[in-house]
């Protein structure tokens, strides 16, 4: 009966899994527990250590562990999977597809077998489909299965107004609907800088042109650091989504859900604001939109449809 | 050359005073002096030994003292006054006007001897005829004299909302214009839940009485304390005002602002949207109004004026 | 299923019990109920509002609710008690304990009816008498019944010594055993400023004055207040306490433990270094003491005996 | 005379000083430069921006830029250098003393020049020459000119005390002098949980393990990663640093500091404990040691002036 920290495992100890796995720690918000293959076992306990010798500098009262074996993850409250490959050169985007869908099915497994109860948040590309994947190889309710898209691409997109405008990140509201890049649908009538709507601030040009930097955010990332893409934005924002639940916040944050009519759409997962507490997604949030948007959803819809059919065969 | 920390004065040791001091005293904003007269200097440098006395527990490397002598303050980087009496029963408003004038003037010159570059909040009541007095008296520039008001009202109207609705309070916009009380003017066009407009989240009967509520949210908390006001949402509201300033933030914060133009009028103090940063108010944001907010706010003036014309002549 | 806030019930809406329950509200910690007798339920109320209204410029998720009623409490995770009366000019001691002690027993009686769970803090003086009338009344195990005595002598001393020397609060380590006041056993032995002996730091001169000022502490504030005595670093230290619970820290800290050989004694609850986590005192560290501080210890127990035997009879 | 944000120079994009540079932001000290030279320009404001792209879902109202041009850094209050290389196999150490001498001068030259009333923390191995190098060619008074070292080893001490006594790393003070590895000077007479003496809790077996350990923690992340060193706990040391200056907070924290006279040596900068404050290095604590330390500070000291003959002729 006595009250346990919350655990948190981290399935992938690459900069985008390392990333969530100090940032969590670092709020003293559970224990940790980085996982990775046995090839990667030496870097993984290596981080871990390296993360948990910084814990005394900053007053963190929380283990953190490596290792590649899943039975350490066992009773985690929220479970963060990273794993998977990155598209290469000459790779089809079907045999990425197919590859990152194995890594889902097989990781989920072992999530399900240690951990019958959690949450589980989906960072791998493409998120949409690889969460649809985790979800239906988890057999966990939907509410249980989340992915990551928005809260990136709305981070994003408050930088760049916060830049912009010179006002505080913390008064910028920005909203995303859909898939990330160009399948990305930003609701600018809800976006605001201290509750005063963003189109009243800014030209349409200049809205235009954030819009645009936005739906290229990860590829202006990637540009500049020539070798690999973001993870401190990527980790800040599934780390935002790991305090919402532990904490039970009901905040209203964008995230991947599995639709069951909303929108019009049905037994997919789509990027659309949502409430996440103690109980994981525990409500979607219908918007009415324009034409416009609904256009654009749409064409989002399709992207999503098109690489779910590129999923193997349960 | 050495770096400083920064330095913060609070002119009345009541509750709300006490609760700034305390709340900027565990953010470890700055170094805190508590001020009020002689007469209470015993309670004063009580409650500042007390507040110290938390600090090991808190992490917190602060000074906080307390003193009735205003050498104590020399050099603050913002000095923030709850000084004033309240209004007794059988006491005319005039009357207070005059008293809590008299009090500013006073006050306003022992802050400007001893902290000639600071920024100045006002909380005593009527706020926007004493930030207007401690304006007059002190004069700095009107960047550097601000009134507290629309923090508070906001967050009793997001605390609502939140409760409502049952989504996070991180999420809720809210935001007002004009006086409290009856001056308030809801923006309910420029709030919203994370993104979303409250009036596709909530009926308008709903927000109507949210807005009633937060009409008389001080008057609701007074009516239950039997005796006395509230002062823990005042104290984090100034709070916020304080870590604006000192940390550089820019944030967009409805503060009672000096009017040359804005909005129509010119030579008052009002409380509209403004852009809080290190040099105290560094922009007023003007709203398109619409017909009904701009008689709304036409009265709150009106209510302002009549305040002012019972200020005690120069 | 879902992931749960953490509950923490404040009995006594004092300014003790206030700000214990503000502080764990701003820090995130729980949900807080604030819970006082029927004829103070308007204030207790006032206070609850007021503070969830600061909510919003604090970030903090958390619900903090005033009443009467001790449903409320129900499921609550840890319940600090502050209820009690202070000792007024003419009171003998005896009738103080026995009033004290007729209050706790109706409140254990409460709280163990609604949250059978729960781990109980106890402040109300005199604190080792009351802890050990809460225990028995209550039948929790020992661990779960806590009382706090040493962390705000510790903090005390700390505030000196820091004051003293110019260094921060954050590196003095402070250590006292036995009760409050003429009873404390300061352990100047295992003081230090950053791991630097204070011995090393200090003349014994200084020492000898600090240690008589932390004695004297309470009535310092007491003195200075006027009316009334210290409730921030009581409060602060308190939540600390909590913190470490909610946490399952396993802070070492000084708190008012039930013996049962350790250190010689049985049967009895003293101030002794203990470690703090998820299961409450989840050990008690027996240090070896020197004659001196053994006599100390022993003249600390004979006063906690003496109030003892002012209880009422069960 | 606004009040300006706070302003860190991070030198060296690699992975400590990344993660210096994102533990700064995040805990909204400063704005951050992060330089590092033309070659890696790309990255390094790749970095940056990922980093400034995180603070919306930190709360935190800083700038985050990435530059290879010092113009950047001017009025830096504090720079701090992690810029060097490593040592590689076949590499002597007189060349890798040589090459870093060169590159620190290069770029003291640079700091000087763009921020002349800076702050200086070196992080570059071997720290002590290093450090010794940046103060020589800075013409800045000793106390400007700081090195990181003992944080770090303090830290993974605590870290390895805490795991084996299950106690919280907040309560575990630990304290080294000297270099370094083999060279380090760990004083267990000063170290201690919760006031409590180690010696008291472990046994001597025990302790000399973990001082082992200690001493060979860099290599152990090292060992384990396979390929380069930590990163997540030097960060973390060195924000720690970072932050005792920027608020005053006037810490007991090892840090290499320019002796004359202290401890019997000149000249020359060793790991002893200091006073770090808004003034840098604003105290030496000069601890009375054993004959059996004198002769472990002398061993290092030998190690330190080795280096030192190889640093290249003025």
């Amino acid at each position: 009966m006595a009250i346990k920290r919350r655990k948190v495992s981290v399935i992938g100890s690459g900069f985008t899994g390392a990333t969530t796995a100090i940032m969590t720690a670092q709020k003293e918000l559970a224990d940790v527990v980085l996982v990775d293959i046995p090839d990667m076992e030496g870097p993984t306990k290596g981080k871990a250590l390296d993360m948990l010798e910084s814990t005394p500098v900053q007053g963190a009262d929380v283990n953190v562990t490596g290792t590649s074996d899943y039975k350490d993850t066992a009773g985690s409250d929220v479970v963060v999977i990273t794993a998977g490959i990155a598209r290469k050169p000459g790779m089809s985007r079907d045999d990425l597809v197919n590859t990152n869908a194995k890594i889902m099915k097989s990781v989920t497994r072992e999530i399900v077998k240690h951990s019958p109860e959690c949450y589980i948040i989906v960072l791998t590309n493409p998120a949409d489909a690889m969460t649809y994947t985790v979800y239906k190889e988890s057999g966990f309710p939907k509410n249980r299965v989340i992915g990551q898209s928005g809260v990136l691409d709305s981070a994003r997109f408050r930088t760049f107004v916060s830049q912009e405008l010179g006002y505080s990140v913390e008064d910028v509201q920005g909203f995303v609907l859909g898939g990330h890049g160009d399948d990305m649908v930003p609701l600018i009538r809800y976006s605001s800088v201290g509750g005063v709507p963003l189109t009243s601030l800014l030209s349409q040009e200049r809205i235009d042109a954030i819009v645009e930097r936005t739906r290229k955010g990860g590829g202006e990332i990637v540009s500049l650091l020539g070798n690999g893409s973001a993870y401190y934005a990527p980790g800040a924002s599934i780390t935002q989504m790991v305090e919402a639940i532990l904490k039970d916040k009901k905040r209203i944050i964008p995230t991947i859900a599995y639709l069951e009519g909303e929108y019009g759409y049905n037994d997919l997962y789509l990027g659309v604001p949502t409430v996440l507490g103690g109980d994981g997604i525990e409500k979607i949030i219908e918007l009415d939109l324009t034409e416009d948007e609904k256009t654009a959803m749409a064409k989002s819809v399709e992207s999503v449809k098109a690489v779910m059919e590129a999923l193997p065969a349960e």
